[in-house]
């Protein structure tokens, strides 16, 4: 069931009002005209899943994803059993709040510190971790397909691939994708990971005609960078990248899904949580819908 | 004619010595036991090409590169003719001090400040972008060949691609570079910008059948990144990057030349020239030259 117009396609994504909880988070998001919500789990969390769904469903609004299961790249026993378990917790919580999808962020190498140096205990094989992820993918996708939850495989930019995920380009999702079936492992375009991808609209494409594009996020590519490239993230119109290109490419591959704005910036943090839904809300009117 | 010994096949970059002029770079250089240095053009300028030549071969080094040529994205009349002007400047230097190889960096989106906010002017048009580099290689290659010099496309890591190059993938390298010989137009593999690549092995094994290794540089990638990414780059070990994997790839593809150490590190630039090559060199024969 895809929303019908642009203005309800979409989504805001509560990490881009961090300070606000989910109930000033759903009525700022409404009060903007938004048609949906991308949660993340620490606001699910707080509420608990089936009160979260009443407080999306009473604001009137739909959940476009959850985020985030994944941290899926630890190699011993303890790392490999606390990862499926948590992502487990992740499905369900999916299922209870009516996202049809679950945004997995892969991890990075082992035991490097998220933002930080490596570790003596840093494990650089990166061949290897990449392999592990598709082992836990593996593990995870029946309980998934239980639960009615896909699994959206979110490939970060490479400045993440050290300490947050070893997933690096679109190709790379669809080809761990590939095993399964689009209504099991969906891929994520988010505007900031992939931008600068020389495969970007041949992978895009491909995502399309298999089905798989999950989510499209939205979000700018800003100079210079903060201190912890996290939050070096920009409105959209702000920074560097062809918004008009790079929606008409996700339009061509047939996605009609919602269009999320994830913005993590601790400028936009400290703003009011209303002007900064409204704010999203004009940059994707202006930049993003006339191209969807 | 390739260098014999490992020990002989490490070459110093002059940027990771910074605060040295060339004199004491070849002086440092080859205390340390180095085969060759790459210069930078700024180096080479300061003196004039021949007197470099000189300098390096009294101190019984080669040259492994010179660095370099590029910023070939500009796309009106006067940036263009601009651009091809300096690359054949470029190309005529490294004929001169004797480099076979004369790298480039292509350049970011135009009008983007280096590091910096997109300006009013900022053109967003990546697309458009990578097509002018390859119309100005198309222009600059018969040049390098009657000066007997080789253009090495150098992919910088996508953390660079809106300020400093648009070319982001050895792959992409290779397809640009694929409309020439060989002998005409290489590709660079720098560890800093390639080593998340997930298409990495395969690309070195492509640019290795293809004969088109121009060099191989070493760079460890490191977090918290520095405020400019551009100087956070740390000495091999001291990061995240798998030296014996890459190194056996690039082995394995044929590559016999020079290995070159190229950092830009504010902390590095500060310590003494002579010890920093000591401990470019100690790396290169703990991390890399038993895989080479």
């Amino acid at each position: 069931m895809a929303p019908v117009t642009a203005r309800g396609r979409a989504s805001l994504n509560t990490a881009t009002v961090k300070e606000a909880d989910l109930a000033e988070a759903v009525h700022v998001a409404a009060e903007a005209g938004f048609g949906a919500v991308g949660l993340w789990r620490d606001r699910v969390q707080e509420v608990g899943a089936p009160k979260a769904a009443r407080l999306v469903a009473e604001a009137g609004l739909r959940v476009s994803s959850l985020c985030r299961g994944g941290f899926l790249t630890g190699a011993d026993d303890a790392a490999i059993r606390d990862a499926v378990e948590d992502n487990r917790r992740a499905i369900e919580e999916a299922a209870t709040v009516g996202a049809s999808d679950l945004v997995l962020v892969v991890g990075g190498l082992p035991h490097g510190t998220p933002g930080g140096p490596p570790t003596p205990a840093t494990d650089r094989d990166l061949v290897a971790a990449r392999h592990r992820v598709a082992d836990r993918l593996a593990d995870l996708v029946p309980y998934a397909r239980e639960h009615g939850v896909r699994l959206a495989l979110e490939p970060l930019h490479p400045i993440f691939a050290a300490d947050r995920a070893v997933l690096s380009t679109l190709g790379q999702a669809l080809d761990l994708a590939g095993g399964y079936a689009a209504s099991e492992v969906g891929v994520v375009v988010d505007s900031y990971h992939v931008w600068w991808d020389p495969a970007l609209e041949e992978s895009i494409a491909r995502a399309g005609r298999e089905g798989r594009i999950a989510s499209y996020q939205l979000c700018d590519w800003s100079l210079p960078l903060a201190s912890d490239p996290l939050f070096s993230r920009a409105h959209v119109g702000d920074g560097y990248i062809d918004f008009g290109h790079l929606t008409r490419a996700v339009a061509a591959a047939g996605y009609a899904g919602f269009v999320e704005t994830e913005l993590f910036n601790e400028e936009i943090w400290r703003a009011p949580a209303l002007e900064v839904a409204r704010t999203v809300m004009q940059r994707f009117e202006q930049h993003v819908a006339p191209h969807l």
